[in-house]
């Protein structure tokens, strides 16, 4: 087998390979539970240079070391707990203090509290295993840190809910219909500020099955019943939901309301709907030469566009060292984070506030995007690698597609005097992936463009989360009523993406361009028809969050200074096209807002560090605040001098886009794709038109068919 | 043949017989040049009855009376000399005053300010012929009024202007290099306040062809020279363009700076260019059993929507009683105006802001789409027809063109308790135009979707207007450098879609709708965790200019309040999902403000009134302003009382949007196009998805074939 690429994603016997590694520095007869399995990325100090060697050809001089990062819950690991430490014989830790560094090059620390012995049954290790050493090279106890949710863990959370005598005796009151049954949806706990978030708590939000058809939208029959579950699995609190339009927090148990019977109209499974429509003909791409790309492992080459696919159980579909015709644009490009923050002021919803990337993970709840389902044409595959509990490679198949796609016309001219036409079609190369977090699906893609464009497009679909709400009672004003008794709640997905640039190297500025008229009457101004304009241009020189404007059509550019374009003697540069988007609208002031820091601004510029990758922080399970990109820059800011300066230097720019959606009946049962798109364009970055040199649309390349009948077109 | 639809442009044998009643009406040696003769929509109060009749399958009570306008120029035609009417033998009139009315029924006017005969001696005409009844319903003198420009009438002006003895002075003072020849661009002329703009005048552009290869790209070589032609093609003013950096008019004339010399790079035409790239393979559209959209005549079926297309010589294409499932949205669909002004503020630069619409026509301009170049897939073609000179039909071919496209997930759900996947694909129909103005090239189309939204997308190409400069000079703040010596100024791009709808009837309204943090510390106010949002919602009662803010979420519903969702409680409606960007930059006290007022906003809504379909007004060649929608809405509002009311009214919705462009050399030689895209969304139109009863994706429908070799996917 071949030696990996440092960006390589960690293979099946290096996650066993990590695993097992890590499972020497615990006692035989500790139960753990792996959690994390995934490519510690090399820094970018050791990696740049060898990516740099490989676009110019060269054998790299030195190769990164290959680590991976794993998370593991120790579960009744304590302070007294012996750790067994293999990779020495002399060094022995354990749980309850430093370790000892024997080799003096490891970074080698675990720290417990033994004040925090009590709460922490379950206690979260990280570990960087040195894969090409075989020996762990860091870990460390994550004190008060959660790990994500998974699947696992909310079956076992419903399965314990189901069987408390407590919740049994709630749902008996409510007089449920023959026939159906409870449903149990686990939510990550959102820090409300109401209970001790060291405890690791899951939400438990109620739902009817009302058939048996595995796929009956439940969604459609929230029940007014609540639970709190914690860590080991016993309930805590139960709550009744606020149901009617006064109610704050409703106390008492309703029987359910027999108004709300069953219909296909609550429906979205073609099996339980009634037939579909059948006009819509089948549509086919056909490439009689194959697709127009080349894939080795996770080598990408499309074009003029090279570039590597990464992918993670937290992020899940990343690229890295993204060049066009050898130049470098893009050390990184991946969503860093979604927060997903629901309207309802009451308790307990505003607990329902979903960090979809940190609390769910991107990568594990990818979908298997099955051959001629999700992707149409000549579609690539790459699977995935995660771990499971015991330690062992899960493979996570299909996560990521890719193929061509049309997309109508990329450049055209007609000389109105020759009455010759030159038309260009344009194609784009479609990395997707598409995650499910219960009831919503998101779908990204990113696409990119023979111009030398890169989009990055979203498109929320799914199912709406609901809420209980008493028939013929007022609709209350933070939600859509989408069927008797039943409430869609308003709520924003804000989404951050996360832009490392390396235009013609890694040392990058963010210029701020606006278009203002030029001033009237200013005898120093020559603008005697008060028709002209000219942009203004604001360097950012530090480390900060920026809004957007498109009464100024505020340009955002990341440039490099130290390049200047040979035609128009300005900096070679992208810009950001972003998508116009309202940001956060919880308070300042709020948990919501302390958490999800990007959620501020939609324009984020930070210098470079390794390990800041999410823009609210590595745990957000019941985070608190002060994790997150505006804090970072705070402290750095704080710490005066260089460290917070952004001018041509290695700098990170992060977009928070999304949607405030307060929903619409047409998003029920299951909502249409809702599009965002953010671009990142050339401006000034080449000599002319990227796709200047793409051959000429052509009928026998088309095969287009022209439908000729006048009068109509059956086939 | 039978009977035509009141929507059904007007055919060949209708446009000849418009003509012919028209010339009746002049002197038989009257020289007429005949620029307009096209449909005259029925009034809505007529029309309206008749659509829904239709669509209820009756047979109409009434047909609206078939009309044409026509414009035409009787050239000579002075007040003295007699204007014939041979409608009846009676109602003979003439030039100089009112005519004579003898039926009592038809409006019958025609104004000469004898003041104006001098000047005029291309007056202008406007007729409505009752084609049933083959007589004249209207005619008109539009005193001071100018007709757009066209090929024909840009081509004498060149040929009068290379033909003038001082022009070709100024050309030898330049000296040229050998082989090359000078190209002249004539353009509207863009009111300044310089001029008396009751003389119809045009501004020509110099060029120099380098090559004689017939789509050469002139745009490259912009000289130093340019000139005022009158309607009589006579050269009246020559001047030098400001060319060094510090000029604000350029006074003496320049050689050719021999820097400039040709190279492929300024080339976009394939035979002037190297080799394209070769990577790009075959792709294509397979549809077995056809196409899923039914046409018959102008009039579409697909999926559940219908409607009719029409086409005119200025708006183009337009979409008219647009309705889905039997219900009426949309009475009328199209882009209204555009208008394009440049940001140099040096004289005569402030003369190039061409309104595309109203003086250039986006019909007469639009592309024939040839088979295989434009449309990919299996295309239905749609000619048109427009008028020559001499009163004779001229077919436009294949001005529109319909296919439908894949346009990715339109909905889908994965169950994690299941892990059962529903996944249903979008299907789009575009209806699609494409205009040539010049330099520019503009691709109009909306895309119908089967969640009952129609997206309008408008996507920029063409080749960026250019002005000299010195070369070595400091690039002014007001463009570009693209060239050695080529400036690509600053612009902005304008556009105007007229939205008239009809949301399950005639009377509509205007809804503004916002979201807002609720407020923290209120005692009123139930926000214990400060995470609670709202919606608030303002009724657009009068006529008015409203912006466009991202940070309030700010959405624009037109809602029929007289027709309640039976699920949600709330009224019907669609949203306008905008296009985010800066309105007009010219001072408002400047004639591109006066001129284009539409500028001014981004979201207009008036009152229906059948004839106020440009929001620039009708004749915006040197129009100097007060014309505009901005206009009438000040006139009927001072007029108070009703006529500004548009709550629970026959409304139009008009939304400005477009791209302040500030050319970047990637837009160079021939620019990737650039996309902006409007949305009209259901919001508690429906009771459900729309598109919940589209089927699911299945393989054996779409034959997706799996790229499958591990390593290399070479074919």
């Amino acid at each position: 087998m071949s030696r990996p690429h440092p960006l390589d994603p960690l293979g099946p016997h290096e996650i066993s390979k990590a695993t097992a590694i890590v499972r020497e520095h615990f006692p035989p007869a500790t139960s753990l539970v792996f959690r994390v399995a995934t490519l510690y990325e090399p820094r970018k100090a050791e990696l740049l240079p060898f990516l740099d060697d490989v676009a110019r050809g060269l054998t790299p001089a030195v190769w990164p070391v290959r680590m991976a990062r794993v998370h593991v819950i120790a579960e009744g690991c304590t302070s007294t707990m012996e750790m067994m430490n293999r990779d020495t014989a002399a060094n022995t830790v354990d749980c309850s203090g430093k370790g000892k560094n024997t080799d003096g090059k490891a970074k080698l620390e675990i720290e417990i509290d033994t004040e925090a012995e009590v709460e922490e049954t379950r206690p979260l290790f990280e570990f960087h295993v040195d894969l090409d050493a075989a020996k762990v090279a860091y870990r460390e106890h994550k004190k008060g840190k959660h790990s994500y949710i998974d699947a696992n863990f909310m079956g076992r959370v419903q399965d314990a809910c189901l069987a408390d005598a407590s919740i049994q005796a709630e749902i008996a009151k409510m007089a449920l219909p023959a026939g159906s049954s409870v449903v149990v949806e686990p939510w990550e706990y959102s820090t409300d500020g109401l209970n001790d978030v060291s405890k690791r708590t899951t939400m438990c939000w109620f739902y009817l099955r009302r058939i048996s058809h595995p796929d009956t939208n439940y969604y459609a029959y929230p029940l007014d019943l609540c639970a709190e579950v914690s860590d080991n699995l016993a309930v805590i609190n139960i709550y009744r939901l606020p149901s009617a339009a006064g109610d704050r927090v409703h106390q008492n148990a309703q029987p359910f309301d027999d108004r709300r019977t069953h219909s296909s109209a609550i429906e979205y499974h073609p099996e339980l709907r009634p037939a579909p429509r059948m006009t819509t003909r089948p549509y086919q791409i056909v490439q009689p030469e194959g697709p127009s790309f080349h894939v080795r492992g996770n080598a990408m080459t499309w074009e003029k566009w090279t570039f590597r696919i990464g992918f993670n159980y937290r992020e899940g579909l990343t690229l890295h060292d993204v060049r066009y015709d050898g130049r470098p644009l893009f050390y990184r490009l991946a969503l860093a984070e979604m927060f997903v923050p629901y309207a309802d002021p009451r308790c307990p919803y505003p607990r329902k506030a979903a960090f979809d990337l940190g609390c769910d993970g991107a990568g594990i709840n990818a979908n298997n995007l099955k051959l001629g389902c999700d992707c149409l044409g000549y579609v690539k595959y790459f699977d995935a690698w995660h771990v499971e509990a015991e330690g062992t490679p899960l493979r996570l198949e299909n996560v990521v597609c890719c193929h061509e796609q049309d997309d109508g016309i990329l450049w055209k001219h007609s000389s109105f005097r020759s009455g010759n036409a030159v038309v260009v079609r344009s194609r784009i190369l479609v990395l997707q992936t598409i995650i499910t977090v219960s009831n919503y699906e998101y779908i990204f893609a990113f696409h990119f463009g023979q111009d030398a464009s890169i989009h990055y497009e979203v498109r929320a679909t799914g199912i709406l989360s609901t809420a209980p709400m008493n028939i013929g009672d007022p609709v209350p004003p933070y939600g859509t009523l989408v069927a008797p008794g039943v409430l869609a709640p308003y709520h924003q997905h804000l989404f951050c993406l996360r832009i490392d640039p390396m235009l013609d190297g890694a040392n990058n500025s963010v210029q701020v361009e606006e278009s203002h008229a030029m001033p009237v009457d200013d005898p120093d101004t020559h603008n005697p028809f008060r028709v002209g304009y000219t942009t203004t241009s604001t360097m950012v020189e530090k480390e900060q969050g920026l809004d957007l404007d498109h009464k100024s059509a505020r340009v955002f550019k990341i440039i490099n200074e130290g390049k200047t374009n040979p035609i128009t003697g300005t900096p070679v540069g992208f810009k950001l096209v972003p998508a116009y988007s309202q940001q956060l609208l919880a308070h300042p002031t709020s948990f919501h807002a302390r958490r999800s820091e990007f959620g501020q601004h939609a324009v984020w510029v930070t210098r470079y560090h390794d390990d800041e990758l999410y823009p609210a922080g590595t745990f957000t399970m019941q985070s608190s605040g002060g994790d997150g990109i505006a804090s970072a820059i705070a402290r750095r800011t704080d710490l005066g001098g260089d460290e917070s300066a952004v001018r041509d230097r290695d700098i990170v720019v992060w977009h928070t886009f999304g949607s405030t959606h307060n929903p619409r009946i047409e998003d029920w049962p299951v909502m249409p794709s809702e599009k965002m798109v953010v671009g990142l364009k050339p401006v000034n970055f080449f000599t002319e038109n990227p796709g200047i040199d793409v051959a000429v649309s052509t009928q026998e390349n088309n095969k287009s068919v022209m439908v000729c009948c006048a009068e109509d077109n059956e086939a």
